[in-house]
């Protein structure tokens, strides 16, 4: 049976994996990110990485190479547009690239349309027929899974959720637009909310004197916080669960996807988002809706981009 | 070959069409809507109109009938849960009566989605392989259309693009959340405009001295007064169309699919909105993204969702 290699490409790490038919990961490697190098360096460290896990490979047949690129990505094209973590990456074949450098089949898409993939095939989203895959990380990406396919549209552009707008004139986003939910239900949405909060008197400075000083917050340190109790630090998770309840309520709204998967460094805090999530998408979702809409945490953590990006390879295949 | 019998149902009229395979409608009638009857009696009206088409259609074989309504309609149960121009019609088996009635097959939509589906067949997005058609009139309906299907979801409940929220606390609407695109970019959002403007001044108090006062003002009145070329009735169009490219932005980043259809009355003047539209989008979305989205207008007008309704029931049962 055929293996699939899967390039995990991140702004820290650069993870590559061989994965079996069945979603083992037999092998994998992580280095650091090239995100900093010249695009033609970057490509060769990407190729040389994915040689060495071939090799470790021994025989095994390799049906293809899956990439996946937080960013946008051409999936018909095999073209990255954008990758805000590669700023040297403009308009780049990679699909040919590495199709003709490994002489095989190559799948390129979102990072978190592969993590949708994973969780999809062997994580929280199994047997499932339609769900929706947010990451929470230090932005927001999604991936929309739809009986058996990514839904990310004519190109593969979508699944960017991150950038619904939820305030018209909100705060400034790096994509250009204002007030996208990224910029409030996000790590970087939460930075915000401390930096601009000035109803958090008492509780706001004893948070922040625990912790060091605004220079030192974390999304983990807010969780720590909150575990022992800290006033502050939950009131910022109830307002991250309240912004996203209203991001999803438009999303569930808009498709009618009734399961909602959590994922991401943030989706961490869970227990301490999920309440105030769901009151307010109960109010903004029509009763019949907002019961039936399931919110799941994500399964796998950081190998479901790989196990997603094999099974695009060796779903493509079969 | 067989026909089928579409039933579009509003809030003012009932329409019941007798569709052939190649999507003629042969006779069609009117009616005023039952909304305001009890349950039964307004199935009975609806029933007794759908019989005369029937009749009317002499021996022509009937494959089915589809009725499209605006609301809450479970697809796959063929149930209603809410329908706001029918107060009294709670969790109603629609289907198994009609199915009952006319021993036939019966299909049941929300309207709009059976509006896309005559777009897609007959009107603006024949030969598309996707887009989302957005019905802008007193509130926004949408429909999703994703690769010869309707995309709402597990249920159905989909395409409630109206109901995405562009203002986390702004303008109450009916469905019990605040912020929706439908009060900012529909007719009632126009409304909902002028009679909150205060910085209109002069321009705004010459427009509503023209149309007669705010008790008079309707889109029509401010489609005429925008070609007289009336600065304040424009500036409304303008607003519209402000709104409308920020609750697009947020479906175009999230599903990816990028052609865009506008119907409904309000589409009208498309001419006067299209352009601050545009504009919008672009801020808000990717380059790349922004270059490939396609505005366009419907084709169909009235007919469109007869047409859809009885593409649904002729596709089904081929």
């Amino acid at each position: 049976m055929n293996h699939a290699i899967a390039v995990d490409l991140g702004g820290t790490n650069l993870r590559v994996g061989l994965v079996s038919p069945e979603g083992e990961i037999l092998f994998q490697d992580k280095v650091p990110s090239p995100s900093k190098l010249k695009t033609q360096e970057s490509l060769e460290e990407i190729a040389s990485v994915i040689q060495k896990v071939i090799e470790a490979g021994g025989r095994k047949k390799i049906a293809g190479i899956a990439l996946g690129i937080p960013g946008i990505v051409d999936i018909k094209k095999g073209v990255i547009y954008q990758a805000p973590h590669f700023p040297n990456w403009k308009n780049l074949e990679i699909r040919s690239f590495f199709g003709k450098r490994f002489s095989t089949k190559v799948v390129v898409d979102n990072d978190c349309h592969m993590i949708a993939r994973g969780e999809a095939w062997k994580g929280a989203g199994k047997g499932l027929e339609s769900f929706m895959l947010l990451t929470l990380g230090t932005g927001i990406g999604g991936g929309i899974y739809w009986k058996g396919e990514i839904l990310s549209g004519d190109s593969g552009f979508g699944g960017e959720v991150g950038h619904i707008v939820i305030e018209t004139e909100g705060r400034r986003c790096d994509c250009g637009s204002r007030g996208c939910l990224e910029m409030y239900a996000s790590a970087t949405g939460i930075l915000h909310e401390i930096e601009k909060d000035t109803d958090g008197g008492e509780n706001r400075r004893r948070f922040l004197e625990k912790i060091g000083g605004i220079s030192k917050v974390t999304v983990e340190k807010i969780y720590h916080a909150a575990q022992e109790g800290d006033i502050y630090a939950h009131s910022l998770f109830q307002k991250l669960g309240k912004y996203l309840g209203i991001g999803i309520a438009s999303l569930v709204n808009a498709i009618g996807i009734e399961t909602v998967i959590l994922g991401g460094g943030v989706s961490g805090a869970f227990d301490f988002f999920v309440d105030p999530l769901k009151e307010e998408l109960a109010r903004r979702t029509y009763k019949e809706t907002a019961r039936r809409v399931k919110i799941l945490r994500a399964a796998l953590g950081d190998e479901a981009g790989l196990l997603g990006g094999a099974r695009s390879i060796l779903t493509a295949t079969r």
